[in-house]
C-alpha cells in the first residue's frame, strides 16, 4: 500500500461511520477503521488525531464557510440578513452528504462525550458569527443575539433535515425555520407593554 | 462540630467560590473548602458529590422554576409569551445573588471542563422548555425554535448582567434583550421574498 492514497481522508470517514453505526463508537478502534478502509493506522494518523476527529474535522471548514458568507453579505444587510447569508452557505456544505450527516447525528446522539463536543462546536460557531457581526459594526447585544438566533435556526433545521422522513432540502428547511422564528418573535410580548423595573 | 449545620450548603458554596476565585478551581480541594467553611469534608459530601457540583447544584432548581412558570403561563399565551414567563421567573432566582453569579461566571469562564458543563446545562434547559411548549400544544419546529430563542435571550442577558459595569436588574436586561431579539427578527429577510427550492 503506497504512502500516498487519493482521498484517504474520505475513505477513513466512510469506513469509520459504517463501523460507528454497526458496532458503536466506543467499540470501534482506529485499527478497525483502517482495516475497513483498506489503509493503515499509520495513514489514519496522518489525517486525524484520533477517531473522534473523524466526526469533527469538518467543523473548521464549516465555520470558515459561514464567516466568509457573513463577511461577504452586502453592506446594507441587517444583522439577521447577514446571518441568513451565513446559514444559506452551509447548504452547499451539507446538501450532498445527507446520508453521512444522518449517520453522524445518530452516532453523536448515542454518546454523551460526543454530544458535549458537538455543543462546544456549535457554541464556537455562534461566537465566531457574533465576532463577524461586530466586525460589520453591529453593536452588542445585537451581535450576540442575532448570532445565537441564527444558530438556533441552524440546530433546529439540521435536526429536521437528518430526520428519516424529511423530503425538503437543507436550504428549504433553513429558510422555513428562519421564517418561523421571525413569525414567533413577532407574536411575542409587545415591548411597549413591558412593565418598568 | 455537630452533624447538623444550619445552611451548611450555603456556607460551602460561599467558601468554595472564594477559594476558586483566589486560587483557581483546579487548585482548590474539598478539604480546603471544608476548612474555609469551618465544616468537615464529611459534611461537604452530604451536600455535594464533588467540588464541581458546588457550581451546578442550582441547575435543577432553575429548570424547575422555568418549567413551572412556562406551565403556569395563561392558556392564550403565544409560545414566545410563555417563554417570556419562564425567563421572568429566573429573575427571582438570581436577582439577590449577583456577586455569587459574577464569581461563578469568572470561574467557569477560566476552565474548559466547566464551560462544557455549563453548555450542557443550558442545552438541557432548552430541551426542557421545548418539551414544556409541546405539552402546551405547540408543534415542532416552533417549540424548539421558541425555546432556543428564549435560551439565546437568557445567555446574552446573563452575560450582560454579570458584567462589572452593568447597573440594570436581571429582569430589566432580560426584557430589553427579548425586545432586541424581536426587533432584529422583524428586520430580517422577508419570508415572502424567499426564493423557491
Amino acid at each position: 500500500m503506497g504512502r500516498w492514497e487519493p482521498d484517504a481522508g474520505g475513505r477513513f470517514r466512510m469506513a469509520a461511520m459504517e463501523l460507528f453505526v454497526e458496532r458503536g463508537y466506543e467499540q470501534t478502534t482506529v485499527a478497525d477503521i483502517a482495516e475497513r478502509a483498506g489503509l493503515t493506522a499509520r495513514t489514519f494518523f496522518r489525517h486525524f488525531a484520533d477517531k473522534r476527529e473523524v466526526l469533527f474535522s469538518g467543523a473548521e471548514q464549516l465555520q470558515r464557510t459561514m464567516v466568509d458568507a457573513l463577511d461577504g453579505a452586502p453592506a446594507p444587510s441587517t444583522p439577521i440578513e447577514a446571518i441568513e447569508a451565513a446559514l444559506a452557505a452551509t447548504a452547499g456544505f451539507f446538501e450532498d452528504n445527507r446520508e453521512f450527516a444522518r449517520r453522524r447525528s445518530s452516532v453523536i446522539e448515542a454518546n454523551a462525550e460526543l454530544r458535549e463536543r458537538e455543543l462546544i462546536k456549535l457554541a464556537t460557531l455562534s461566537a465566531a458569527l457574533a465576532e463577524g457581526l461586530r466586525r460589520r459594526g453591529v453593536a452588542e447585544p445585537d451581535a450576540s443575539l442575532a448570532a445565537e438566533a441564527g444558530m438556533a435556526v441552524f440546530r433546529v433545521a439540521f435536526a429536521s433535515w437528518v430526520a428519516a422522513a424529511e423530503p425538503r432540502s437543507f436550504r428549504a428547511i433553513l429558510r422555513a425555520s428562519l421564517a418561523r422564528l421571525q413569525a414567533l418573535a413577532a407574536s411575542g410580548p409587545s415591548p411597549g407593554n413591558a412593565r418598568k423595573n
